[in-house]
């Protein structure tokens, strides 16, 4: 049985478990179709562009690309697919514009109230994949009231490098159980459990959009797991 | 004449310019003088102590030390404090709630209401000698609102050396004249100024108690001389 009386920080990954990165994606996508007069099947381009997510990461992990931001990755992931969708005559302010979509997404609809009421009695962070300034820059405009941001790049790589975890938990103080790992990802539930963080699994059904096939369900092994950040407040008493 | 308009965020030094750590120590010493049974002149043990912070980091500074974090900085200096005031007898564990005083400094009266409404418009974060573990466990103390904890640990350097100040930038991906660096002490204000920040000259008159001869105006060369984070809310009509 999970007892919460020891936990002192909850880290949370983001991009689709405080943020709804498809759905942003494409709500961004018709102001780029109105602005650049180009028609494109945004939920495709967001899907196509997060399947390159952890190919590129990896070549930051496998040492074939130095540490690496998050913008850069993600350009190189654009460049690679805008001649898909017939966007590769966009000039390079409009491209910049898209590739900074990560910085704008939107919060899912509990995600503010859930963090703000569990701020209250611990400290909350993103251990995101995302950089400094990209988390910086989403937090300010959706109103996440983050108390320190922790993930890859103060590591200097990419979950689920175990430095990540261990990094954050460094830098809190605190040891890896009185941290509880937040994310709609078994995988990295997985990762920060085999280092001794306690882990708490969101559901985001459609994360993926209405198809989705994976992170449907938490794998066994998992203290918590809850529908929304609100939930997850309301079982720690917050 | 400062234009405000190109500012995007603001960092502040913590140690005087957001807490009174004199004053905190006094009062603190006082629960200390109770639970251990000693006498102790608190002021004088303040400043005793404080007077060997930058020898400390100088070690760091000059190589002689590797990077290390001012929990340990601290107590090899209260080590050496210690038998100066009678108190090479507590035990290890209230030498350690000693040390950890640093944690649980207050902020002057105006600091939260002042960051409070400044953080409606800009990034407000810490740019301190102070580790992220400690800066966070005070922030949740003091209610202090900061966005991100940026400073000397994720530099692993101290100020005033360059790296720390343009480590922020980066990582907020800001060029340094978008950020104004905001402290009591006119020398962390030139190393800023230096590398193209503005600056924002705080007045604490009494961080040194009511002796104090340093840093009691600004030099030239600040864009902004405030006597309070409100005042400086104030001036940037937040």
């Amino acid at each position: 049985m999970f007892d919460p009386a020891g936990i002192r920080a909850l880290t949370f990954d983001v991009f689709g478990t405080v943020v709804d990165w498809r759905g942003s994606v494409i709500r961004e996508g018709a102001e780029w179709a109105r602005d650049y007069g180009v028609e494109v099947d945004w939920a495709a381009f967001a899907d196509a562009w997060r399947m390159l997510y952890q190919p590129m990461m990896s070549k930051v992990r496998g040492g074939e690309l130095p540490w690496t931001r998050l913008d850069d990755l993600h350009r190189m992931a654009l460049d690679r697919i805008l001649p898909d969708f017939g966007l590769d005559g966009l000039n390079p302010d409009a491209v910049q514009r898209i590739n900074t979509v990560w910085h704008r997404l939107d919060p899912w609809p509990d995600a503010v109230a859930g963090l703000t009421r569990l701020k209250q009695r611990y400290v909350v962070a993103p251990l995101s994949n995302g950089h400094v300034a990209l988390i910086v820059n989403m937090a300010k405009r959706a109103g996440l009231p983050w108390d320190v941001v922790l993930g890859a790049e103060p590591a200097r790589a990419y979950k689920p490098d175990p430095t990540v975890y261990l990094t954050a938990a460094d830098m809190l103080g605190l040891a890896t159980n009185e941290i509880l790992m937040v994310a709609a990802h078994n995988s990295d539930l997985a990762a920060a459990r085999a280092l001794g963080l306690h882990t708490c699994f969101v559901r985001r059904a459609t994360e993926w959009g209405p198809g989705q096939t994976i992170d449907l369900e938490a794998e066994p092994g998992v203290d918590l797991a809850v529908e929304t950040i609100e939930e997850l407040a309301d079982r720690l008493s917050c």
